[in-house]
């Protein structure tokens, strides 16, 4: 059962670390890893602290309601806390709200995160594609969009904005015009912000001010690659209030563990890591982009959040050859042909601290 | 919506210290809190230690497949690892177990934990109950249950042992002859084992030895209770391998966070934590049972684990009273009045401490 415990999906996510280290026989803080997309600057000290302070939680059962945490939210975004829900990551939010709305037929604008479709057929609804266009470097058109979700028939449509894995962002004016013409058909918008504030302009590229407006309009967010904490397991969701009431009696009790529920704290510091993240970001995506467009083998589509795709021009080889001959460098990179609507030219690689991008450019043109 | 943003179930629930600390303004680290259920020797210095240390763990993503968990369990309890689901406590596991069997029929005798009721009912069951008679003391009678189960023609049967709130174990003899009669039958019985570390004999009252033998046995179990770390969120299932691989497939994928998927290491020192829980309870479960049946105005079930169900005999107060004017000296009880069978004439305690125990009493004696 070790191959196969669970869904290939998941086996191919960036990020399995564990897996990695027995397959390549390395150590795993020896990795450097550019597979899991979160943010380089690492886990905020202010939260280390609070989990060491706050130890005693464990003997607690967690807040079943996640008050503490529903206001920090709350004051972050300025979204009432009667519109928020909590969840085990993004990924619970996520399952929660197909299983809660189980829509007849979604539409997914295509490559992006695969979790929608699988938490869709699992809500047993119809999915359908619409194809974002390689050859507009993967920008959303959406009136493409539009027209389609129209002629599909559609009654819910999920994306993700930037987009994982094309690192493309949509504008909030285009993404109102969406919201305008799902809402004249009833049709319900989920945007996934995971990565939003990892964007030059953060919180500008939100939807969160629509909510009030628009309450076809549900929002995804998490503090996994913000704060670079995926062990830690905390996602949330922004709805109409009816909506969010029912994901609070559908959902499976406790699943916030007692860190977790304590972790907003760090969202009311918003000069220190933010705003680090902020420099950070504004270095280093142009730096890397440029960087890696030099390199002749690959053609680098160009970013809006901390990853980036490439695609390998060289047809001799392909993403999971050169995923394995990286892996054995000590160097993990996200082989990118299980998007659908990509193949397997494509890879998925992380933005990190100069010397990392560096040090990932020279082993990347060794091995290609 | 700060008022039944979750279930009622939830809300009376033991351990809910957060809204206790709202409602009665008293500080949370100040309360005696007797309404939760878990091992009063505290968390384990071990795995304070062990999230320290491993602090770093946040910034991936937890593994998976648990591997490092299943392998402790597989030591601990000699149960082969593809036996083995991880759930982000017991309640992801339950709630996993019945979205995947989706019974048609699920017979629980009661009173017994709430959350199989929810989660059945959630999962489309019919839910039919078996009264465990309050005149035998709450202990569960095998042979009457079997002729219900197949009176009922259920084909599935949930109970705790030992049971919650009633602290009453069965047998694993008389459960094996449950087991029997279950499984020519074809009849599934899934036995909720999260306090049968705190019972005198531990794991000797299991009926792990049995599931090579009945792959119509589920067990559930948790480290919630025995390490006293509900804030963890760390519960597991063990069953046949079919099913077990099912569940994997099903789960929410990372939902078990990476300290969770640490802390098996506990489970290798067996000579320490283990050792005295058994110590303490073999001394405090009895003395706390008498001290409390020196009380006239109370009726005490003989306990088998960590806590006791009461029966107020005083008619001019009830479980809702009581525990109020408790809560306003400092001591939270779990209000047993919603458990099916109950009424609000009976309130359950946790055993903890001496000094805490005879403090317990001093109060209880004051209010009652």
């Amino acid at each position: 059962m070790e191959e196969g415990i669970i869904n290939e999906t998941v086996q191919k996510h960036g990020g399995n670390i564990y897996r990695a280290s027995q397959r390549y026989g390395i150590r795993k803080e020896d990795f450097l890893d550019y597979s899991a997309n979160i943010n380089p600057l690492g886990i905020p000290e202010e939260l280390r602290e609070l989990i060491i302070s706050n130890m005693d939680l464990l003997s607690s059962y967690p807040d079943p309601e996640c008050n503490d945490l529903r206001k920090d939210i709350s004051l972050y975004l300025d979204v009432p806390r009667d519109r928020i829900i909590i969840g085990n990551g993004a990924a619970e939010v996520i399952f929660l709200l197909f299983d809660e709305l189980k829509p007849k037929k979604v539409l997914i604008p295509s490559p992006t995160f695969c979790e929608y479709e699988r938490a869709a057929s699992k809500s047993g609804s119809e999915v359908v594609f619409y194809r974002i266009k390689e050859s507009k470097g993967f920008k959303l058109d959406v009136h493409e969009l539009i027209s389609s979700m129209n002629d599909n028939d559609a009654d819910s449509l999920i994306l993700c904005n930037p987009n994982n894995p094309t690192s493309v962002l949509t504008s909030p004016d285009d993404l109102l015009n969406l919201l305008k013409a799902a809402y004249r058909k009833g049709i319900k918008v989920i945007i996934d912000e995971t990565f939003v504030e990892l964007t030059i302009g953060g919180n500008l590229n939100s939807m969160t001010a629509y909510l009030r407006e628009f309450d076809n309009l549900f929002i995804i967010r998490a503090f996994t690659k913000l704060f670079a904490i995926p062990g830690l397991r905390l996602g949330y969701g922004l709805g109409n209030k009816a909506l969010i009431s029912n994901l609070w009696k559908r959902k499976v009790t406790w699943s916030v563990n007692c860190f977790a529920g304590i972790s907003g704290l760090i969202l009311r510091n918003k000069h220190g890591y933010l705003d680090r993240t902020t420099s950070w970001l504004s270095k280093e995506i142009d730096h890397f982009y440029n960087d890696l467009c030099n390199l002749k083998k690959v053609h680098v589509f160009k970013p809006n959040t901390n990853f980036i795709l490439l695609k390998i021009k060289d047809k001799k080889t392909n993403s999971y050859k050169l995923r394995e001959s990286m892996a054995f460098k000590g160097v993990l990179i996200r082989d990118a042909s299980n998007f659908r609507f990509l193949d397997d030219s494509f890879i998925r690689v992380a933005i990190k601290d100069r010397d990392s991008n560096e040090k990932f450019i020279e082993i990347l043109n060794e091995v290609i």
